[in-house]
């Protein structure tokens, strides 16, 4: 599948093929099924070379375990950074990979309450391995969402479009009319930005970087709500001035690039404004003038959703409406998923490989 | 007067010599005096250049305003960044330089409610121009200060103890044992911080500069309440781990500094702990890895005195709080002014080139 079709297409989220031809028919438990399989590392390394699909032993259901049959889940940068040893948590191993994704219950253990057989289930935390045919997880693992959501949100909806949300809502009080400066608008997290800002009628100025078919860019970004798109070149001359006659100077600043891109936003920041870092896809750090911090009193702060789950994790019912949120979104054609390239679990090397690519923009979902 | 002597004698307030002369009798507004001056620029420039001493007309007392007889004014480096035009408020033009100071109230306004003949004063806000012998200010502008505080802490107490106060109040919640780092350690607001913390029971790790005469800025930093004093280059080293199975990781870092100083309190900041920046003496911007932030979820912050006396314009009773809290302080001996050099006003050219000269650590103080 060409990478311009994928991204044509990809503006409107559409469920996964596998699952247009099976439906969503509750499977049962004594069904007789494949072995489970999953994408296991013994060790860190490249994920090329240390990822292996091999068959897993299922752990025992017990009172409280929840048997669930995975449906697809994509490939996110920090899938890849914790498999190379590389991220601020690791799992212990042996481990599987990936940490979002969805799937469908198939049993549930005799405590279980919130779960029964055809639910439809996505990670409440980081770490699950979700690289897999099948697993038992532990009923506070997993989080039901509703049957009536396309497969590719579901799948792609607990690390970006709950970064996004909880990013334009934790830091500043904003209100409709309010703007948001973001770069790496183009990313799984910017592209969230953008349509849950709409829906909330904040203003949104996204920063991309120059690409020879820019235009295509700025009118996918604009069909999904953005209000300007301008290049990273064009954030540093003073024409962008102009812009700031038309809107008012944003009050948050959503920074997944850093270096000098997260400098140029912070000079656009009002007075007293926020700017938010979740990223650092130019490997440099920030860097602030010292009179940003004392005389525009702009506050830099970080923002990580894993952070955030364990932060919350007595507290499920704010995870609970955030997802409840983000699914009316969804239902009403306000929030899609990214552009979404689905790969059988079997063609995982493939998946990898382009996955890691530079510029690429689809994501890469493996399918179980 | 040797500067030695001066930092030897400078760990305890003293009053200042006109005064220990002169009493503080209450003097008259009919009284035979010499016709108001003070040091006056009408365009920006090197102060020692665009600074005259010249006679300044007083305005109308009318019903509303005092008129003070000013008693001791500071150069702070504010003040000459001000005069350059540098800084990032600057007066209309001709104005009165300095911004801190001490005086005493000679007459008030009619519907003058709060000062009367005889009180101390210090300003409320920044901009009132201090170096002069006498003025007519608005109520307002004006904080009456106890008449039993050594006037060199009066003189002083305005902006750096107060900067100090307000980091270790408005930024972390912090209990006795908690710790503190902070770099610039010998300045204004260092020393200031070095005393308030300890009398809170907050352990401050104190961070300064190599120099020939280490030790004794080290004993006197020690004097002061420092539990901690090291140099930037011992910061970098991995022994310094071994301070930390002393003392907690500090949830608060306050930065004068800027460039790799920044970087480095950065580094050894608690999880969620915040690093308040108040100044930036290497000219250097703050360069903070993106992680720490993601990761380490610390906060970046700015403060500016001026702006919180703004901001709290309307509130007068938050800072008379502080301004009593921190009297309360310098009664019980648990804080005292910084090394002064007290320079008579009409000798200001030889205050301007010492407080302009690098690596002094004696405050001057022009006596009216």
């Amino acid at each position: 599948m060409g990478l311009t079709a994928v991204a044509a297409r990809g503006s409107r989220a559409r469920p996964l093929r596998p699952l247009l031809s099976a439906g969503l028919r509750t499977l049962s438990a004594s069904a007789v099924r494949a072995r489970p399989r999953g994408l296991v590392y013994e060790q860190h390394g490249e994920p090329a070379q240390v990822l292996n699909l091999k068959e897993i032993d299922l752990a025992e259901l017990g009172d409280s375990g929840v048997n669930v049959k995975m449906i697809a889940a994509p490939i996110n940068p920090s899938d890849i950074n914790m498999i190379q040893g590389t991220y601020a948590t690791l799992p212990d191993l042996p481990a599987v990979g990936g940490n979002e994704g969805v799937g469908q219950v198939i049993e549930a253990g005799s405590r279980v309450t919130s779960l029964k057989p055809g639910d439809l289930v996505i990670p409440a935390d980081a770490g699950l391995g979700t690289w897999r045919t099948e697993a038992i997880f532990g009923e506070e693992t997993l989080l039901k969402i509703p049957p009536d959501i396309p497969l590719t949100c579901a799948a792609t909806l607990s690390v970006n479009p709950c970064t996004a949300y909880r990013m334009l809502s934790d830091f500043e009080v904003l209100k409709p009319g309010d703007s948001v400066i973001q770069n790496a608008a183009n990313s799984g997290v910017g592209q969230a930005v953008i349509q849950i800002a709409a829906a909330k009628g904040f203003k949104t100025i996204n920063v991309v970087r120059d690409r020879p078919n820019l235009q295509e860019l700025v009118d996918r970004l604009k069909s999904l709500g953005a209000d300007h798109v301008i290049t990273e070149e064009m954030l540093r001359k003073p024409e962008v001035k102009e812009l700031f006659k038309k809107i008012p100077r944003p009050i948050l600043a959503l920074n997944g690039v850093g270096g000098k891109s997260a400098t140029e936003l912070l000079r656009h920041l009002q007075h007293k404004g926020t700017m938010v870092t979740y990223g650092g896809m130019s490997k440099q750090p920030i860097t602030a003038p010292v009179s940003a911090l004392i005389f525009k009193d702009v506050k830099l702060r970080g923002f990580w959703m894993t952070q955030w789950k364990r932060d919350n994790a007595q507290n499920k019912e704010k995870l609970r409406g955030m997802i409840e949120d983000l699914c009316d979104l969804i239902r009403k054609g306000q929030l899609t998923a990214p552009a979404c390239q689905e790969v059988p679990l079997i063609d995982y090397q493939a998946a990898l490989e382009s996955s890691m690519k530079p510029y690429v923009s689809a994501k890469q979902i493996l399918v179980m």
